[in-house]
């Protein structure tokens, strides 16, 4: 079994997973909680293709593709005998646009069954970046998480039609937290 | 010719649908009215996989695969002499979340012409589910028909870019049921 | 460096693709502007089936897809050796539905690097067209229009998933129609 959480930067997303695997276990079902970059750091440092993490976002886009792809095998393989819960992110906001996260290369090696999108409302998002201090408008911010969390339910969408697997919208609000992990606790149980 | 027909459970899908082919009838242009999960039934039958078609949940996911293949390259074959319209669920609302009801395997086998979406306000939809009686807030079912509906709508999309099938929106709006019926007919004749 | 531009009838999808050309090449880096419908028709003329433009919608479906998909492998060839931006439809809006402007086959061909959105609120849309002048109520046409662009939004996800591709949106507000320059040369330079 093989489930994919997303959210954009603020959700809450690995606390919430966090939390439901805890809970899970308690049961007597155990997830592996795998961070998608992380396999794809490994496998990059592995092969000699760069030294350290901050490498990565040098890597052209044949390499970041081909990593991507080695990434969607080893944790594909991985999730034969194990349940398993990848952490990653359903489009990556890059000064390009929105870059999807798990492209259809990806899609077919990784096999997913479970889609899960954490989102929260977009005033509930702290913004901590830095770009977000030069913004005069805080409407802007909004409205950019907003339709980043538009764009990721679109994309799930075309996820679950390659791969027949279900999507779950999960709302994060604050000071609920206790609703989310228990709505992902039901689906992955 | 194939064209399919999705709506939410309460749009009025199956109704439209069938008036829009009456009239087409009259006109001279027969549209054969097909369930798609009947005919996985009856393929489940006919493989005694099943008895009956309340044991159709039962069906472990690799089987249903299986079985929605073969309805697929059955309904595609039957669409070769025919004009058919397809009666199915763009996705299925399940305790997991959302499921498409045409994935990519799915799609590969229909080919299908046009994809036509039958929606109501949510306010509209009457809900005579038992779990619906059980909540207290109305806002919540409201909002649940909105993202199913919105959800339709992307993974619709996703259909329409794997086959080239146009998607068409429909609005049933209360006491006004002639407006979707024609539209409908004007897509299909 | 293959990018693709769309955007509804009256957002200024050419101008700002055009201002932002411009800009683009007094800096040195040169894109070609090529219009998918242009390659399209001659690509039809070239082989006889059409002789004048305006012939063009008389093609049966399967001589249509026949020609969109040359039409994907000459733009496809054509961008080895030089940055390209085709100006294309996302989804066009017929009376069947909306047809998307680049399903999976030309997709396959095409390969884009880039899907930049150009959207209009729908209030500042001109609407010229015929059909307009009927409606009764402005209300209608500009539900219309929002969801065009919505089902592009969702339309360009499912082709990102494709193709791996980033997807932009930029919004080409009345009277700050640089903004929107500026940011689609941030995309392509």
């Amino acid at each position: 079994m093989l489930a994919v959480v997303t959210g954009i930067p603020g959700t809450g997303k690995t606390t919430v997973a966090t939390k439901a695997l805890d809970i899970l276990e308690k049961e007597g079902k155990k997830y592996e909680l795998i961070t998608y970059g992380d396999i794809m750091v490994e496998i990059a440092i592995s092969k000699n293709i760069v030294k350290h993490r901050d490498e990565m976002r040098r890597l052209n886009p044949d390499q970041q593709k081909e990593i991507q792809k080695l990434a969607a095998k080893k944790i594909s393989k991985f999730s034969r005998n194990k349940d398993v819960l990848v952490d990653t992110h359903c489009t990556i906001s890059t000064p390009k646009g929105y870059l999807p996260g798990l492209p259809e290369w990806v899609l077919s090696e990784l096999k997913p069954n479970f889609f899960i999108l954490i989102e929260s409302k977009p005033e509930e998002i702290p913004t901590r970046r830095e770009s977000d201090k030069s913004r005069n408008r805080d409407s802007e911010i909004t409205d950019e998480i907003k339709l980043h969390q538009e764009m990721n339910r679109s994309i799930a969408a075309a996820y679950s039609v390659f791969t027949g697997a279900t999507v779950a919208i999960i709302q994060n609000r604050q000071g609920q937290i206790n609703e989310a992990v228990n709505r992902m606790v039901e689906i992955l149980r």
